[in-house]
This record gives C-alpha cells, structure tokens and sequence, in this order.
C-alpha cells in the first residue's frame, strides 16, 4: 500500500490534478481542460494520461495508492456516479469512479466538490483542529458541507448543506428554485451581478460595457467602488443571517466561506460578523466565527486525497 | 437489573411520573405539584415519596432499575443538573440527577424535556421505523431536537435545535432574543396571543375579557372564529417555512410537532404543509412530512423511561 496519491478536481471548464505525498504536499500539479462534452470515455482517458504524468514526479519504487475525485454536485458518492450536475451535462450519470478505476486498477473515491473542499479545509486548512465546522461556497449556487466531529453530516438523501436556499425573506425576490428571498438570491455570483446592475441603475450610472461577473463585482469593491462596496456588504449581511439560523440549527460554530466571491475578503466577512450575533439567541451568536477558507484552489485535490486515503484505510485488501 | 424504570417529567407548575414496564407501556402513573420555589430538596422528596406510591404496583420480585427525568432546559445532562430554565428559578443550578440517583441508590438519567419528548415519538409514537426526525415543541417558547440515525444531535455545547429563533425575516418584529422576525415571534403561545390581540383590534372587535392564551386562541380557531383561525393559518405558514430551512440544512424529512399548540391539528399543520415545498429546493420539498405527535403527555414519560434503559444498557455494573 503506498500513501501517495492523486486528487482530481473535476469542474465545468478545467479539471486539476495533484500528486500528493504521505505528508500532504502537493508535489506536483496538472491542469487540463475538462471537455465534458466529448463524454465520459474522453474525459477518463485525458486524466489517466495526467496521472501519467504525474507519475513521474514520484520516488523510486513507490507507486500511486490510490484516487480521489471530486465534481459538482449531485453525486452518487457511494457508486462512484455523477448525477445531473446542471453545468456538466455532457457527464450526466457518468460512473466516473468505476471507469477511472478500471482504468487505472486503483481504488478511487468520488466525492461531491464541496464536501471535498469542506473536507480539505477540515484537516489542513482553515478546520485544523477543530471539532465540527460547515463549509460554505459561494460559486454561481451558494452550497456548503457540514462536518460533525470529523465526519460529513450527509442527510438522509446526501442532500444535507443545501444552504442555498436557505429562505431569509419569505417576500423577497424570486428564485430559480421557485422559492423566494433565498441566500442564494443574495450572495451568488449571478445574485451579485443583479445587485449591482439594479444599484447602477438606481445611482443612474451605465452599466459597464464589459460583461459583470460576480468576480467583477467583488473586484470593484476591493478597488473601491462604492456601488459595488454596497451590494458585497448586503450579501454579507445575508450570508450572516444565514449563518446565525445556522447556528441556532447545527449549534456549530466555525464557519469556512471559500470560492472567488469569498476573496472579496473583509468587505463580505465583516458584515457577516456583524450580522450574525444579531440573529443568534443566547452565547451562540458570541461563539460564531466566520473565516475565509485558507487553501482555496488546494482544498479540494487535499480534499480528494484525505478521502483516498481513508478509502485505503478501510479497505486495505483493494490495495 | 430490571426493566422497569421510571419517567419522570418534571414541569414549572406539575410532575407527571409513569412506571414503565419491560414492553414499555406505562402501568402507573402519578402527578404532583413541582413547587420549584421550595428548593430542590423539597422537590426530591416528593418525587421519592411518588416512586415510593409507584413500587406499589410492581409484580412480586421486581424493582425498578433505573430513572429517567426531564426538565425545561437548559440542562447539563452529563452532570445531570439543570442550568437556568427560565420558569424553575428555584432549581437553578440543582443536581437533580444526582441528589435522586443518591437517595433512590438507583442510577438517574436528566435530560431536557424537548429532547425526552423527542425519543418518545421517535421510539413509540409518530416517529416509529424511522430513520430520522425533528420533534419541534411549542408552546411558551419554541425548541426542538433533532434525531439522526436514532442519536439525539446536540451540537457542540448541546443547544443544537434552537428552532425558535430561526430568522424568518430580517425585518420582522424583534424577538426577545434581540433578533426579529423569529420562528417564536409568528408561533408561540405569546406571539400567538399578540397575533390575535392585534387582529381582533384591525377587526374593530373588542378583545375578550377573559385573559386570553396561545391554549384559547387554537381553541377559538377550532371552534370557527374566523380571526383565530388566520392567526393559527400565518402561525402555519411559518413553522412551513423553517421546516424548510431545517430540510435544506440537515436533509431530513419528518417534522413531528407537540404540545398544546400542536393540537390545533390541521388549522396548524396543512398552512405548514402547504409553505414547506414552496420553500425547498429540489426533490426535498416532496419528501417532507409534518405530522402531530402521537404520544402528547406521555411522549417525555416514555423517552424518559427509554433514557433510563439506555443507561443501564450502558453501565450495566451500576445495578
């Protein structure tokens, strides 16, 4: 059994690949373009010949243990299988665990992404230490993943974390999930872009000629743009509510935010941390914490091999 | 050892006792005032002196193995104390657990009350064959507690399951907590009272003389009046709604609602149902269920006396 092993970080446009030592380094790196609409025999055969690659950075005489991968949710982690990730349709129902595997004749693992990142932070990352913590990501959904005492809290369908839709205003604005007022509404990429165009308007600016990504907006508010300013401190406001009913619900108390909406910093994290305490009942509001995730694009590749490695750990004859 | 225990529901005003056979149905009961102000050693002794009535009605050769007690919370229930429960200032502080386990010789298990109420429902009433559950209680306040895979989650200092002070709306009238808009504002007994009290006064109708209750507003909505009945409807729409928020967080299905409140049945439970979905992303909103409890008083006797087998099941040398 070797304690080397690779963790693949599968997204809609670039896949990452890590080879990753006993001692959890990344020793070396591959990044690929995903390509999911060739399918999932392509796909496959593009990332074997990465872990091929990646292959030749290790020692002599020592060899890869074993995989870990991760996707966009929802997955079938127990299978091996995507589901309908609605940004990958070209991998719906892919049983890409069994077709790496066979592939390859190591055990792998397959995780949804978020639970991967949440599980990288968990042991190396903003986690370390901790007993129990949710991790939230801020992407064009707003997901997260809750560990308890080590362990993913999955629900009874694995389901469990959707706190994108988490509701903070019962009359707010519609969301694609038919409900209303959703975290999500506020505090994703797309909800951003929406604030800030309406806040544009509103101040009776045009709105910039360049496509507005979420991205572009929290940049805005980092180089001081006041509109932008405003709608990254009202999704932190949300996001802070939202942690305080989460609180009150999981009574957890570290909160790990990661994703490119998150490297707004401060300008979405301080009012977070404002808000929180103020829907929280009793000390809990006083225990919350509310911190960026520290290994952002890392997180899920020691993410994935934390989980390859415990496939080993419980399954040593697949070796 | 024996498997007849005792359950023990201790309340601000009165204590309700139940002897507990091996197949768990109570054989006994008896009912006391709690006069809490009389401090705890008065409180044991009645308690004892009520066991004492209770070993009356056990077969030839048989005594009772264990207790089990609940009490509003908070509580420590390792050290089996309660904390400061609002409305028992006279047992603030008091070691329950362990003054009757020393005067019984008997080991004593205490446990909050929602908690207790929660393991009867899922062991024996509207939770039975089920994986998974929330029991939401409400009367003076709104608590809760949740069951995963047949383990109460407390959380990381036992207060998971503080459902009452869910944010359901940023804007909402303050709660006591310091937050607005709460779960407790729109569905406790007070904020059904000041719900009513409110719409009687828009209605140009005068509010009743007689001191009016949560107990008598569900009654009234039972009974036909048509105000009491948009109260107990909006209260509803509101439990529907952090069902929802439960639902997306922990992914669990069964939603059982006790006490007096509760018992408004259907003028509560189907606004509940009818908001859960609307609220949910996904396939979750399908999948949930709000229920009544089916066990009422005796749902704390019964997760009491399923308490104190656990813990002879666990320490079996304290025989």
């Amino acid at each position: 059994m070797s304690d080397w092993v690779v963790g693949i970080d599968l997204g809609a446009t670039k896949t990452a690949l890590g080879l990753v030592d006993p001692i959890d380094t990344i020793i070396a790196r591959q990044r690929i373009p995903t390509h999911a609409d060739e399918g999932p025999q392509r796909v496959v055969e593009r990332i074997v010949r990465s872990i091929g690659e990646l292959e030749r950075e290790l020692p002599v005489d020592t060899a890869i243990g074993s995989i870990g991968i991760c996707t966009p949710g929802p997955v079938d982690h127990k299978a091996g299988t995507l589901l309908d990730p609605p940004n990958i349709p070209g991998l719906h129902n892919a049983p890409l665990g069994q077709m790496l595997g066979e592939r390859l004749g190591l055990p792998v693992v397959l995780e949804h992404d978020a639970k991967a990142s949440a599980l990288g932070e968990y042991h190396h990352g903003a986690g370390r230490g901790e007993r129990s913590m949710v991790y939230i990501v801020i992407g064009t959904g707003v997901g997260g993943a809750i560990i308890v005492d080590g362990e993913l809290y999955r629900g009874m369908r694995n389901t469990a974390g959707e706190i994108g839709h988490i509701t903070l205003d019962p009359l707010g604005e519609p969301c694609a999930c038919g409900g209303r007022g959703c975290v999500e509404s506020y505090m994703s990429g797309p909800g951003l872009v929406h604030h800030y165009q309406h806040a544009l308007e509103r101040a009776g600016q045009e709105s910039s000629k360049m496509p507005i990504t979420g991205e572009l907006v929290t940049r805005r508010a980092a180089q001081g743009d006041p509109v932008a300013q405003q709608v990254v401190a009202r999704a932190g406001a949300a996001l802070g509510t939202a942690v305080a009913t989460m609180a009150m619900i999981l009574d957890i108390e570290l909160y790990v935010v990661g994703s490119s909406v998150a490297r707004a910093g401060d300008l979405l994290l301080e009012p977070a941390r404002q808000a929180a305490p103020k829907y929280c009942y009793g000390s809990v509001g006083q225990r919350v914490r509310i911190v960026p995730a520290e290994l952002w694009d890392d997180g899920p590749i020691l993410g994935c091999a934390w989980l390859a490695r415990q496939a080993l750990r419980d399954h040593p004859a697949a070796e």
